[in-house]
């Protein structure tokens, strides 16, 4: 099955490429490899605040991964135009805004990395660090960037 | 305009490559990739102390991220002898000292994403990641890595 | 001296690759670079607990980045069958669990970078970032992530 196809099937509307807040850009495409930017979690098109282990728990935390995965597949399609040019996820970095006490961020973190794999199958398999910090830009809970492979073959067609 | 003659207009000279303050190296250049270490803060060769949210306001830390910017194009420039070489800066990961309050690590990385995008222009612009962290090596305020792409073309002659 | 011979005299038994904790994979090699998963520090194969500056001190976090790094080879040499096809390390990254006052991350770190290094000679060099965050997953003190470079030349018969 396509990637748009699985897309489809979860009911996921991909949002357009993710503005940066501040004097960068949403992505590099160096290569065969995009580096996408940090994406911070958002809801309604402001940041999802909170902190792991005082007002949020691991669940919300998954939620909003959900959402980030979500917005950084938005920002690679528009870099490269067709998600079906992906080869390979390569590498997620998250940082979850975590109390000292909250040691479940590679859970959190299982939000995003679960859907690339509904989303990709084999393809989406990645290497990956999550760590606890003690902020994000804006007051977010979560961001996360990542490292995509983009083939150079022709894309086959659609259907 | 050369970025030689736009770090002239800015009153820039470079410093030499930053020595590593322990047992790594100041880059490593792979292929078409230059990985640069994470660069401290230093005000006069030492440390530049602070805790954005606590005993620094975010223009303290655009002006420390501004700095850090300058000494990573001085390792840039060490290693790869010569900035015209540079065909695009990829990705800017920075870490800043932070309380639990302080959410404008955005605003205080754009002090080096400005000063890359005036050197270099539109190849200036990158990727970028910022989060707030609870400490920083040796006190510092602030630390920032980068990847550049460097061509293999020939240097165009310099003036 | 060969990397084998090396380890063999300091007497390092490489483990198996580290099994992820959650939905990703342990390393993922693209081209010539395999980027290695953030592995935590361990003992007895369970999280070694502790807090840089609170109930651990500098030598504590060398003893456990330096368990890391033989964890990272172990999952490295799985990922690409032989320690000799490395040409080079490129990148670790340490997050530290520290306290706000601890700042010696650079230091705890270079229990890794030695052994690198010892293990590695030359190519074991790396470019490098380390800085202190509020927790790791599952309450390990240490996280740490490598990049290296794998030739794609044959193997020159070892011995």
């Amino acid at each position: 099955m396509h990637v748009y196809d699985r897309l489809a099937r979860l009911g996921i509307a991909l949002p357009p490429a993710t503005p940066p807040s501040a004097a960068y850009q949403p992505f590099a495409w160096i290569g065969s490899l995009v580096f996408l930017s940090g994406h911070t979690a958002k809801v309604n098109g402001r940041p999802w605040p909170g902190r792991l282990g005082q007002d949020m728990v691991t669940a919300d935390g998954q939620r909003a991964a959900r959402q980030v995965a979500i917005d950084l597949l938005g920002t690679l399609q528009a870099a490269i135009g067709d998600l079906r040019r992906v080869t390979r996820l390569v590498k997620l970095t998250a940082l979850v805004c975590s109390t000292e006490s909250f040691t479940e961020q590679h859970l959190v973190t299982d939000g995003a990395s679960r859907l690339f794999l509904e989303v990709f199958g084999p393809q989406g398999a990645h290497a990956r660090s999550a760590c606890g910090v003690v902020q994000i830009p804006r007051g977010s809970c979560l961001e996360m960037e990542l490292i995509a492979e983009i083939g150079t073959a022709p894309l086959q067609a659609r259907g």
